[in-house]
């Protein structure tokens, strides 16, 4: 496979869009192409072009696009006609799904949870995991942060920061308060003990929570990266005061910030941890809340949908567990080429006087406003680039590269991208460029 | 393939589900097998057992499990490295899948809707629905019915009549009424008159809804089938109060009333339709939320989502739409089931006083009580029969067979349902067979 | 003391309150008088005009203006240097308060209640009465009605029906469901049974009820008054339910309808009773919940309020139930007044195919609509006689005289009512007159 | 009249409350007395006890209890009939009060309010102002801060910060955010700040708020002052954002701290101004919402209640504006009197290492828990000074004395004060005493 990528001179016909398509949608809107194709780190269209991609499906495509093993594994299944849809029924894909999420993940990271299959989207999995909060706690309020994103539907979206997709609800977003994540005000504030002194006086208007929902690295809220030591913190913030630690790991985990789970070795367990995005490792739709076996307390039915325990999913999920997760190797490599990419944004971000952010493999560089941004990323994707960006101000650009990208590969996608950056930030090298 | 069904004796180990599985399961209780593969009406378990599938994972599964045409395609696709994942790019898939809502569905029905993709759950749709309700209205209440179902997502939930789902929720549900269904309160009550009353007194305390959704056919809530004449007096209704009109197809779409959308041929035009469940054609998570051109005023990526545009199953629905859908061959399929179907179940009705319910292949018999409808559904599992119960007690036994099944099994799988009615209803009987 | 009403030809300087006084006001809108002195039945205002009073600040004068014994014993109280602000310290006032209520009120009518002094407005009772309901049962909804009038702030408000006020609070109402009240589908409709019915199912989508708040006579709503035969049907449906009874008896208490309660001689008695206006038996800012003593668990202060416990208040409305009510004959009056209302009203609509409501001395008369109703009560004030509307469109011209009002009195106020209506509804006479 | 405080030495027959009010009472717990009579600042029982009022209907009895002056304009006012119950009906005392607003309150200070009778209690005009103020934005977000107090029903109760008081309302409250107020994170973070920074953040999880609603010193939150710097910033910030700025000055407000509003000579002007408490000048139910002229956008009626405009308030307030306020005579008796009053709390707490709270004539003592206030308060109790407690934790003992306490008086209380602090901290001095 050649490391260059080669975009196509022209977009194709996308009437078909404009017609029957609603204009909800977004991200065709910045590549006007028609992708055809994928396998690993690229995506093709139909003229010839070829993309070199850093987005991964917002993190949902770990292990590339199409990887050959689990691609093979779901072929087989299908073609052995596999069960597709089976509601909760058991199947067989589901119990090897939890045999592998015991043996490879949960035993020996010494964590003991019960999986909760949710409707397959990761708002789903977070809305399951606030209505057992509130469940459990007999409480209403969730603690959720500044530019935390957690999903679209109602539940969801109240425990989102960002306004334009808070305003979509049409109604006000109740029984959320949001609260300063860590570094929010500034390097010498403890946001931890803004939230603790509230907590604690029963003057303050803050009800007692039933959870604390967090990330430990914001995907879409600008990639801030919490300390371990805030997190430690506000876990222990939620243990005195009677309310459940949720981990939304729908982004951040799957080895995107250098483990399995993001808060590995942290020194913290969450009660609730929701998954979904690279969970199946192909892209397919599928989603999971875990869950302390002494807070399933869940009714039989009392959550349930449809598409729950997507078949296909558990499959390639399973395949996915046991062949990135079975050794050391692959976090090895993660760590390895999440430092690269720490180096290569540092430099950057020195050379223009700006700042990186995130951790392992999910790491961007905040180039000051979204039309900076936007102009790199164009530029980007001009030269077969895929790259997005992220923030309040959609004023980082992002790199969420295949976990499983060459390292060269990489160090070719990151050349593209700091000539971007040089021609926005560095007019005169522009026009000569 | 054999017409008999033939389950196995014994029940499989299943102790990694009580291990690792959330108590929430459910259907996995009253089936105590673990199914590895289906093709067409039958489920088989590993120990030999296959099983009639009168369930057909709740409508989703309208053209049988793995249909070979469907199944072929999706092998294909795979195998040539389509894409899996493309968030909302455009792709062949979503323009084949565009091209063919266009040409077989709505062109030759003569309407005009948008689609969007949302999360692949009803749910979702759902909720995308009523918030774009509440934006194009600038209202927020949502008018729902006795016995809707409408998903577990917040907004959705709030829609949702089934007080133990609602009590899931946590806080209170807020921004929904709920109104009395079709014959919710007997033959000569017009429940629209009632609802036509309160909305036109500026004293009754409902306020203006941004939109009615309902079903045509309540699948969860009792399989209650409204008239064309008050789904019409509704449709009125709405218009006439400035709120959209949200017809929920995700059950009673995709065929299982007889056309492919429940309200073809009645008279009026909904403002929004949602469809997920049988949509794929192959069970695969896949939902869409049909919104008339004028309405669609949604931002760019004001309600989005990772799986968006499941790519998959734009493949597989694509093709079902044109192998069921091009022309008028499965409807008279439909139509001739659904009439066997409705004859069977009178017969068992008119034998022991029972009444029915329901419109074409979505019928179901009230055995008078949860106790009994599971009493028969148990009896069923035992003879190699999948069926389930449906409405505010579990009353009903519904027959929610795949629309492709052959009639000469659908008349066995009915036979195993009216000798297990019998049995149940009729105690000597039960005794002697 | 003369019959006649003497209205003034010319309205005075208002411009202090175009001015100073927000545009909220509005009954000086139809009244364009400044008023100065009143007595019994009559208002004065300062040019030498004399108006009858019908409209009894809403059903607050019941004994009239400045009745004199209770003017007396004010100022007495207030010469004497007695408490006026005792936040909810014991006073003697409120002792001698509280022993009329159980002498006088609650021990001959087989009563226990407990009475909590709120704020000293109705819409606070209402509140508390609402939020006692809520922690009585640990449910959050409450069951109200069309056409229900139950206060301004934001917990009462979202209990009240009209449109026009629940606009005000700027956000959704919530938490509250309206059922129909009596009549309100029309004879042949059990709405008791509607709300029995839904409440019984679970899967009608409403919750279960902490409270059914429900006026006896709607005041504000259109004088809709509730049989006793519905009213015991609600109270056991809330018995059934595990919901509190509340009775709002703020408009039809203390003597409107006949008794010191609305509900006396029905065979239920409620939970809670709300009452306010008339209470203070001069129209002083005064309001009281009564509360079963084993439904009391409020902790101390948990509900409080400044004003509580208005001591001016506690000396004229221990005066005025000392005096009004312990022996009949006040109540006899009523019934004597009642009946010569109803007479004239049935006369008045029998003469223009009109029809009446209300129930004792709480009556009044549909006039078809509320353009109708102004013209009328325009030609009333003009004519000295001070009478307002009520119902959903402002289409009931009600009659809210003080119940010591002399019959002859009475008499002559409503021949200006037959006078008005006639001209408003015969126009040849109109312009004769 | 003497200095000398003279307690009851037993308490009265109090089992009528025991029998007949509802256990929600609170401050009869405290002071186990009847009183039947008061003049200034002295409360009088019925067995000869008399009572140096340190706590003045907290705050709402500011010129003392029945003011010779205010007393007698209210007898001449009842024994002339004046009107005594209006609804909104334009009268000759609500036309002399507005023009005492106007010529000596409104005029000399440069301000231009319109004045909105709301309700006679401080909740009720709270509620009219958030209402307004999210009519005027169409927005429902409304910004209070920690320790804030603002009412019982359900719209101000979501206002109030007291997790006692919130637990009261048996639903969740909504449509508020609690702000860190002035000096809450301690004196080296800026509240002001952290909150702009949110506000101006479109992914901070903070809506748009309506208004910002603030006391400037937190009566019942701990006797907290903002600083004017702080209050400056806060009104900025509301202007920037679109919000209108409300301060409610029930509690401070009336020359509490030296000026008729808190506000006064601090560089900026409220939109919105809340009164009661001390507005009536004689402990009479009377509440006022003022409103900037250009956002008295109400419909008639839409804001309503049977008690606004309690005229007997009327005739007080006017009298007690006009008397007090008409020369700077009253300003420089609170500014002396304050003084004295931060003198003496200075001097207890340097004895003791605590720290004073609190601005002009309203100041506290922390003295570190609520039992230990709870030991003083019933210390001074016995010797006949009534005083209680403010603070999150009931810990500060707050001073609320009559703003005409002749200066030795309120020395001898406050010496009674200083023996009771140090019997309560000194324990040795305690025995000895």
């Amino acid at each position: 496979m050649a490391l260059t990528a080669r975009p196509s001179a022209s977009a194709p016909d996308i009437s078909i869009y404009d017609r029957r398509e609603s204009q909800v949608r977004s991200y065709s809107r910045s590549m006007p192409r028609q992708f055809n194709r994928a396998e690993g780190v690229w995506l093709h269209d139909g003229n010839g072009g070829r993309y070199l991609d850093f987005l991964s499906g917002c993190s949902s495509l770990n292990y590339g696009h199409n990887h050959p093993e689990l691609k093979q594994v779901l072929i087989d299944y299908i073609s052995s006609d596999g069960i597709t849809h089976g509601l909760d029924m058991h199947t067989d894909a589901k119990a090897e799904f939890l045999g592998a999420l015991e043996d490879v993940i949960l035993r020996p990271r010494g964590l003991d949870y019960r999986a909760m299959f949710t409707g397959p989207t990761g708002t789903n999995a977070v809305e399951a995991a606030i209505k057992l909060a509130r469940k459990v706690t007999g409480r209403e309020l969730i603690l959720a942060f500044t530019n935390g994103f957690h999903g679209m539907t109602l539940g969801a979206l109240a425990c989102t920061g960002n306004a334009g997709k808070r305003g979509g609800a049409g109604i006000p977003l109740s029984h959320v308060s949001h609260e300063a994540f860590d570094g929010y005000y500034g390097p010498d504030v403890d946001t931890a003990a803004l939230l603790e002194q509230r907590l604690s006086d029963p003057s303050s208007g803050l009800d007692a929570p039933a959870a604390i929902l967090v990330e430990t690295v914001q995907g879409e809220g600008g990639l801030n990266a919490a300390s371990p030591e805030w997190l430690r913190k506000i876990a222990a913030i939620a243990k005195k005061h009677g309310a459940l630690m949720i981990v939304d790991d729908i982004q951040a985990g799957c080895g995107r910030t250098g483990n399995f789970f993001s808060f590995e070795g942290m020194g913290f367990t969450p009660d609730i941890v929701t998954m979904a995005k690279s969970l199946s490792g192909m892209g397919l739709p599928f989603a999971l809340t875990l869950i302390r076996p002494e807070l399933d307390v869940w009714s039989p039915g009392e959550h349930n949908g449809t598409f729950r325990g997507n078949n296909h999913a558990f499959v390639t999920a399973t395949k996915a567990i046991r062949h990135f997760w079975a050794d050391e190797a692959f976090k090895s490599d993660i760590a390895r080429r999440g430092a690269l990419l720490e180096k290569r944004l540092d430099r950057m971000a020195k050379e223009h006087g700006l700042s990186t952010r995130g951790r392992g493999m999910m790491r961007g560089i905040d180039v000051g406003s979204g039309e900076i941004a936007s102009t790199i990323t164009s530029a980007c994707f001009d030269k077969g680039l895929i790259i997005e960006t992220s923030g309040a101000h959609d004023e980082i650009v992002k790199v969420l590269a295949p976990l499983t990208i060459e390292d060269s590969v990489l160090e070719s996608g990151l050349d593209i991208l700091e000539h971007a950056i040089r021609a926005a930030l560095s007019p005169a090298y522009g026009v000569a460029a």
